[in-house]
């Protein structure tokens, strides 16, 4: 193999390394809505490390058994049952090598009119920022650290974005 | 043609079809909103193949034909006259060769205030889960069979979000 | 090199391109919201070539000095304060060579019930259309103009949907 050919090749590889994590990590965001609102609470839990965080303004939970606990919870359970959607939006990525930031907005919408119909309503409950920072491991790009935050005036929330889409940790 | 750089090569056409194939599909479910919002109809038909079925709570469609007279009927022309939002979230795909499959969320919002200014108003008519079955055909993917459930509590809309994150038919 | 080898790696080579610049345009629609949430002025304003339009139908802006001041203006700076998500759903990407058109909805979501808690409550402010028409300049992709629509029944806004989903101008 020649030296050019061997450049160009590396050269290629290495591009389309960065691209392949780029989607994974889109991938691992958007899992987690069809995940939590299918209520399949070991893939929800598998989307973290195993020390994984999720820093909720709701809800700390440290470990990928609090975070199954969490879509087991009476109240997780309740709004699957009434119907509900936590719709995030397309994450923003910025890769550091092995480790990454990712950032996007939420919207959690609830049914509020029972079946659908002539009477039925949704409503947002909550507009969210969420802030990941992942790891690469054996097995892929997972969720060391998620932290997020109800856009409702606290400052946090708009740090977090801003943050975010900079790729500076929370 | 060395053996290494042969081995290179063709490893790395194959990752880049894995990523032109998951582009183009997350194009496609892209499109949706925009051309269905749009009015236009046979563009919102050719997502489909030629037999495609649609099959959501609100009605049962199969074949382009179907497709497009949706996007014509008096109902949906009502919704674009009024000011609607078809808004898709971004969409998780599992690849299997030449199909694969799609899923997603999505809000349709709508305006029920008149014209913007201070007495304008949205509204969110229904949130919904978005099971796609897609084909790769001579000139592209397209959807074979998608399949939508409003997130009411229904069991049947947890279940496509399930089925469709883990890359399972409907 | 043979010719063989050089002919598939420029294959290789101008895909990944057209790859990377997909990616590239999304993750710049991507930003747009957390910038702008996150009240980061100049961020947002760099987001656009230096005498870039942003047309919406409640501004007029050009040139960058004019989109940093709507960011830093006591509107927008009131939307932070009191709670707002620009909510852009994923970016459709069509390139042609050094220019490129992307669509999008968006819903700009605010908190209408203070702080988070039992009487918390988030409105639906506007759903938008997004066309977005971009150039590749010496530091990567930039928005020369962005002409946005509230869905509100008014044919422009559809009609950004049809030209912009098909890679047209505003």
């Amino acid at each position: 193999m020649s030296d050019a050919t061997e450049a160009r090749l590396a050269a290629l590889e290495e591009r389309l390394d960065r691209v392949e994590d780029e989607l994974a990590i889109t991938r691992l965001v958007a899992s987690y809505g069809p995940f939590v609102d299918g209520g399949n609470a070991d893939a929800v839990a598998d989307l973290w490390t195993e020390d994984g965080v999720y820093d909720v303004d709701e809800g700390f939970m440290a470990g990928r058994e609090q975070l199954a606990a969490m879509v087991r919870s009476r109240a997780h359970q309740g709004w699957i049952k009434d119907g509900c959607a936590h719709f995030l939006g397309p994450a923003h990525v910025t890769l550091h090598g092995d480790t990454a930031v990712a950032v996007c907005h939420s919207l959690m919408v609830v049914n509020v009119g029972g079946e659908f119909g002539a009477d039925a309503a949704f409503r947002v409950r909550r507009a969210t920022a969420h802030h990941f920072e992942l790891v690469r491991g054996g097995d892929g790009w997972r969720v060391a650290r998620r932290t997020s935050r109800v856009l409702d005036g606290r400052p946090e929330a708009p740090a977090l974005l801003r943050r975010g889409v900079t790729g500076r940790p929370a």
